[in-house]
């Protein structure tokens, strides 16, 4: 692999100068007053150079607003924020994009069509070195497409995956893939493994953590016909000493934590992600439709809010920023679509211990 | 279809006896001590026959037990209950089964092997006619197979499917289906859908049920070929006026309650719902942790108890009793594994109203 392809690795390895994060401005509901917010957040709180990428005259207004008043930002639903910011004593790039890739926009025709787009060029960025790596709270198939597109496949990698952190009982674990292919072969959930792997190894500093695969029974031939090729296909890169498989994972076991890396086909991790989202979500509603329903129960409700808020925080998506793009050269972080300025904060600090802990390398050379 | 062949729906219009359950006395992690409990709380509480199948002699020293000091229970792991009992009021069948189909035996085997099994005798009792349904918490694939084998399928229907009953925030929907097939086809997916709609219909008493399909995003074009196909499908369904399908649903909206049936594949159906199952209980873990770190927050817990009940009350499976096997001539009901006597008494609930509102012959009907 040329060295030129690969300029995280040596960033971290060879050249001293810092990780710059670049951002795309422009995307996610709350674009872009909350994401610039987060980068000057994330430039002040872990001392990092970033570059915004986007509507220039958008992003020099958004980073008045922060010089005159700091950030004033949500976290939770909860905890408000006010952080004075002198914006001269952080580095700031800014690159101008004329156009933005709206959600919901057909993605292989819009990367085509909007070359000039915020997301397009953010990940130019990383490619042509400005900046080490991406990320985008907008479009999720447009931010995937830039990347596959603009940064390629790292070596023996058939299809980039999404590796998303999840809380659980234990620690933190990472489900893997959690929506870049709505359909896998063995092959490919057999990469998604070692990737998986390679990112806790790397990043949560867990030595040979375990790798099981999403499926409906605990026994080895349970499940559909990807599964249980899988299964085997994954028994054998255990015998070769390569992954710590542990065979079929329950979705009921996923939250307890044993199992580090979580293996599944894009289209079920991503509706397994997204129905937690929902189930969790509906039970916060219900404890505070039950904290509002009399006098008393308000002054409980308000007696159990700090209770309330610790396990919100434990569970809350804006703490674990977002999710790695994995298997392309380059890293690209994709970010929650409502994410706040508190999300994209965090998504930072993902994209810079990605790539200081060096995964993408790593991960090219199990390939090699 | 012969009459002799649908005697769930002819019970309900033509004959005037009560319903009887049938009960695999065997099944499940806490039999048969809290099966025989709770089949003898439904005899009481719903004033019905029932049929109880399996061990004659362990049977009856439960039932003696009961006689003696009532039915001591736990209800969502905080109400006990303690309810007298005179045996002699109730109408209660013993079926002596010599034999047990453990938890993880191979299913196809041991439904041949096993055929005085207290499972294959139950769904028997159905097929000849002692019993109008029948309830299982032991292994689901037994009593999915010996459902399909003992009772046969409905005419029109390609594989039975189970229906599951979901806590929404508007009102409980039906997930279809919950794992009976561990790979689909569109045109299953299609059958699961009117088979969803005809049990809202019915047994919610829900006039025109929403139908969507579990997918990775809303718009059409979304997914993996399985769903894009069905889609179409249900698409023209929709157009011929026989369902009223709304598109794609996201695994966040599910438990919004706006979509009456969700309609998934077997496979990404049991992942969706075991791993809700997890994250809640996950979820349920942290309060009480947070509670119990220290002496004060012991008190707010305390006071905070009666409202985590209400909730735990109204998300707890033991409220909806078990899943329905639809597609098969008959009423099978595959209880939780885990089910204590209350969620047996609420699974004998699901099956008598699924009796008495002739669910199977409204899908009998449509497919005609």
């Amino acid at each position: 692999m040329p060295a030129q392809n690969f300029r995280v690795g040596l960033v971290f390895e060879e050249v001293s100068v810092m990780t710059r994060i670049a951002i795309d401005a422009m995307g996610g509901d709350h674009a872009p007053r909350e994401i610039v917010k987060g980068a000057i957040w994330a430039a002040l709180d872990y001392n990092i150079p970033i570059e915004l990428v986007g509507k220039e005259d958008e992003i020099k207004k958004e980073l008045d607003k922060i010089q005159k008043t700091g950030i004033k930002s949500m976290r939770g639903g909860y905890f408000s924020h006010n952080i004075k910011v002198n914006l001269s004593e952080l580095d700031i790039k800014i690159t101008h994009a004329d156009e933005v890739i709206e959600m919901g926009e057909a993605v292989g025709q819009a990367i085509r069509k909007k070359r000039k787009s915020s997301i397009v060029l953010a990940v130019d960025a990383v490619a042509q070195g400005s900046s080490d790596a991406v990320v985008a709270a907008g479009s999720t198939g447009a931010a995937m497409a830039s990347s596959l597109f603009g940064l390629g496949r790292l070596k023996g990698i058939e299809r980039p995956a999404i590796c998303v952190t999840l809380p659980a009982m234990k620690h933190p674990i990472c489900l893997i893939d959690a929506g870049a292919n709505s359909s896998s072969t063995p092959e490919m959930l057999c990469q998604f493994a070692i990737m998986g792997s390679t990112f806790v190894k790397n990043v949560f500093n867990r030595p040979n953590p375990t790798v099981g695969i999403l499926n409906i029974g605990e026994e080895a031939g349970k499940g559909n016909e990807l599964v249980q090729t899988a299964h085997k296909m994954l028994q054998e890169l255990k015998e070769g000493g390569q992954i710590n498989f542990i065979g079929n994972v329950e979705g009921k076991e996923v939250f307890h934590g044993d199992c580090d890396v979580v293996v599944c086909d894009g289209f079920v991790g991503n509706v397994a992600l997204k129905i937690v989202e929902g189930s969790s979500l509906m039970l916060f509603e219900m404890i505070k439709e039950e904290f509002n329903s009399n006098i008393i129960s308000k002054i409980i409700g308000i007696l159990a809010k700090p209770f309330m808020k610790r396990i919100y925080k434990r569970i809350n998506y804006e703490e674990f920023g977002g999710a790695l793009l994995l298997g392309v050269k380059g890293i690209t972080v994709i970010a929650h679509g409502r994410s706040t300025a508190y999300a994209i904060k965090n998504a930072v600090r993902v994209a810079k211990e990605a790539v200081e802990t060096g995964v993408n390398k790593k991960i090219a050379e199990f390939f090699q």
